[in-house]
């Protein structure tokens, strides 16, 4: 008999008791060097003031991009955004304590996690890839499921951020591999061994969204398109940080051209979930080699390349995936984050693999740290296995996890918001006045 | 006869004229020393490069947080979000005036008001405090009655805040007490002297949320928590405002995972409202705090308490107010700002009368600037006076105003748009469609 | 027979292919000295340091405040939204070509365009003259008919920006002439050509909002209040910098005033859409002078001249101009951006007019680029011919660019969705379900 709704979520206070002690023991501040400041009193951290904006940045996406993103399911948007909320501060808490773990272990050293923005950064990072995983999963997963999988996949997010960026020195400034890819992947392997057929095909109309819950999604859709080019810089610097956002944005712009364009000629008619997500995988593509002296030029060429992939594959692929494999994914993940994540993956190793010291000058050991000793067609290899382990502990993580979400109790009734919240009174009205005009008129 | 709310409204013209005047007699530009940059031509200001993110972002709280959190009322949402935004344009305007007059009154010094960025940030900390105590009277008070209030309210909020911050030399960051538990116990006490027992009970069912409320409300509630780290450290500066960050964060995302715990315990299912406000409760809880080498953990255990005590308002502690004593609170503001306020003042207390210089170094005066003479327990006894203080002025100033609103036109129907507003007709045609079913099917 | 809306779509794909061989020919990044920062390692880059917080707040402007305060037409409201963001998206690729082109051909330098980050905020700035013609628009234009503006209006614009900031070297900050008074004129001047009386008597209810749709524009207005000094101070720096903030919010404090007291005196009660709007004039109206030591005062006076005259535009001229010379106005931006435009224009020359060396200093200069050898009447006669040929411009713009528009398939059925988007099936049923109901009932 699988473990109890209830009892399961009281474990969740437990979780905040553990981390409180795990903080007590484990975590420190980090002191830094502040420059006094030009003007008298006010001293300057050189850190808040160099990352702060951009930390800012990334929690607007976090909470309110993927939380706003996931409402457009209006019979589950309190569970959307409130999920998405509860999620995001549970990883922020989790993932400092586990990605200090794991660093601590590849690096083989063992002091006190020194907090700083950048560790908030990380974790904001973090939380990425487990919304990306709860978008597969949207609707059709308990809350106890869930909270069971924050430290699960937490471990897995680890173990291949510490081999692809500490072992193998791959570049991957915006995530596409390390937060895309792997949360796409991880979350739709979930989705595969947890999702009821006959429970989707029974709410089959609960996964709809209506006006008004589209244009709540296309707040998060909004925000995530204004602040991308931060979550890819966040943690570059100097010229770097420069072409990321150059090109951040103008991947971006192009996708979202390439959404509108295939949007129309594939269906006829715009279709909102093609403006809410696809618009948005320029940024995903562009992910690993933003950083990179790709030109201007090329960073429109990823953005078109993944808008157009991203709008075939809500039109053609995901069906395709639910009616073949039976692979359900809710929000799509596949098309926004898995296909463009992969393709990010390969221009970054791609771009690595062309870049020369005449570009880049003495800025190529910046970029690519491990250049110092490496051929550029090295750093390519070393790109490439990067993507191919991401995709390996994402897949069998995924598959593992799900297995071990199927011993508790999973959702009775999929994509509604009935069971587990309060719902005012007046949209329940609005519901059963639609009944009686039907028995009433029609 | 209490003077017309259509009289009392063109008043607000005349303050604009009185406004004017004041700013040409009493205000000027403040001049800044600029730091030429190092690329040639562009001088970076330094105000503007510290401040100007951080000033942003409460802006974004006052404007859009506040503005939208309050929206959770539908029938009553113009007058909530347009009140909202028209009570903050009018403190800032006053409060730069108020604040500047009883900060020269205290410091004997009588110059014209320096006009700078940090000036625009404490006009938002005021309009924090006032829009906090909107919240209590949120449907049950006359436009005119609360134009009214805004400069009575700020009076009582200066003189407070020259006390407190400028006598007693206390330190609070966040504005736990000044800002929140100030705003709240003197919305109370307001609510206390005009609320109308009998109108709350006939609109009983305009003060209920829809499905769409809701969501707009969390719109406020997301920019509010993602945000709260800058209002907490807007004008902390150097390791202090590191410090301030990360507690404020960690801080919040446990008083998050609290809200969700404690509401399903007790209520079985998630409350909406719960979700919108009680998450926050570890922003304000840490407040006065913030800023202090408390240590990561220690923020956790604030949030967390802060998140429980707050719940437990919303679901014991705010009925048992109105049932017993007639004390109506719209928001729950006591739940949210009231309580988690005073715990706010406490551990400030607590924690400056702990504070030691082997844990601090050289930074211990720059966050307590009192302490170059004055014990660690000195500091804390402080603390006190100025939370005791901040009640006392909080409660008898709102009594006194709230009977001085006694005198101006009240709000003749509670919590309902109509009266003020222009309202679409489709709205309009829902609620009568609502009706004529009622009529024929039910 | 014009074009087909079909067919012209496609031109999209080709323009994207267009675009990408241009930059790829004609742009590169600009390389950037960048300033070792004190804390070892991380290099700080002095322009995104400077700029980039003031980037991101403009983007927010242009992409959610624009996008969302056009949805208050629930009918239109996935266009609203939807083709904000593609025109943003296309303004941002071309007019960086566009506004390098004519740079190149006025200052008769032929380089590679040298992208940063003041490039993408020049973009912004562009993008923004061109969602204000589309506001005039909204509802009665086709989609085809749209991209073929957006070029047309773009020469115009850097045509316009060339003569009157490169020959006349006139100072207007914040765009008031160059951007608010130039989008204003050119999109009446094409609604003036284009817009068919017949199908707007048609459409009238569609053109109405709801309360909910009236709810999503206030997060427009509120975005767009919120980052106004952003815009206003994006590209200024040091003290001007520090003027433009505290003048813009001033200023926006007191449109909001403004608009609150005239729209209820002329009205009786409050208006949405006067909320929605005019309580941004402030904003628009301080643009030009708002680098300038024109005193707080000032701009609070500033702020309330442009309220007032953009409500009495909303509720007197708007319908007026319809009535009389056929000009629909949809969203009435000649009242937010036209009127308040030529003001700032007109507060700008009188503002240059009047500066003296007394106050400004060695800043002069700094604001006034030209008066190392101009006299300030010189100066303010100069702003002036800068603004009657941006109403020039604009006007024979417009006019020409809405002739080549009638050559294209216009739009059948004004301000409804329906015809480019597929529609959620619920809030169809919605609409039935009203139909049914009055046909049952009433």
């Amino acid at each position: 008999m699988p473990l109890s709704e209830n009892l399961s979520f009281k474990i969740l206070g437990v979780i905040q008791i553990v981390n409180i002690i795990c903080y007590a023991l484990f975590t420190t501040y980090k002191e830094e060097e502040v420059g006094a400041a030009s003007e008298g009193s006010s001293e300057t951290s050189n850190t808040i003031s160099h990352y702060y904006p951009f930390f800012q940045d990334v929690h607007v996406m976090i909470f309110i991009g993927f939380g706003f993103l996931m409402t457009f399911m209006y019979r589950y948007s309190f569970s959307s955004v409130g999920y998405n909320f509860l999620l995001s501060a549970l990883t922020i808490q989790q993932s400092i304590l586990i990605l200090g773990f794991f660093h601590a272990l590849f690096d083989n050293k063992w002091e006190k996690i020194e907090m700083d923005i950048t560790s908030l950064i990380n974790a904001d990072f973090a939380a990425g890839a487990v919304l990306i995983s709860f978008g597969a999963l949207l609707g059709k997963v308990s809350l106890c499921q869930l909270l069971l999988m924050v430290p699960l996949e937490l471990v897995f997010y680890a173990v291949n951020e510490s081999i692809g960026a500490k072992q193998f020195k791959a570049v991957d400034m915006g995530g596409s591999m390390f937060v895309h890819a792997f949360g796409a992947y991880f979350g739709l392997a979930v989705s595969y061994v947890i999702s009821s057929k006959e429970k989707i095909g029974k709410a089959k109309s609960k996964f709809l969204s209506t006006k008004e819950s589209d244009l709540f999604a296309m707040i998060g859709t909004l925000f995530l398109f204004v602040f991308w080019p931060s979550f890819n810089g966040a943690l570059a610097d100097g010229n770097s940080q420069h072409r990321v956002v150059i090109n951040t944005v103008l991947s971006l712009t192009n996708s979202c051209l390439s959404a509108f364009v295939v949007s129309k000629l594939l269906r006829g008619k715009f279709d909102m979930v093609d403006i809410q997500n696809a618009t948005l995988a320029g940024g995903v593509a562009v992910g690993s080699s933003a950083d990179m002296v790709i030109g201007p030029y090329a960073a429109l060429i990823v953005g078109a390349i993944a808008g157009v992939a991203s709008v075939c594959g809500y039109v053609h692929l995901t069906p395709m995936l639910e009616r073949r494999f039976g692979l359900h994914d809710t929000c799509g993940v596949h098309n926004l984050h898995g296909i463009p994540g992969v393709i990010g993956g390969i221009v970054g190793a791609i771009s690595a693999a062309a870049a020369s010291g005449t570009v880049y000058g003495e800025d190529i050991t910046k970029v690519f740290e491990a250049m110092e000793d490496r051929t550029a067609l090295e750093q390519g290899g070393f790109q490439f296995a990067a993507l191919a382990v991401t995709l390996g502990i994402a897949i069998v993580g995924g598959l593992f996890t799900g297995k071990i979400c199927t011993f508790f109790e999973d959702s009775e009734e999929y994509a509604d918001d009935e069971g587990q919240w309060e719902i005012p009174e007046e949209s329940a009205t609005k519901e059963e006045t639609r009944k009686v005009e039907i028995d009433v008129g029609l």
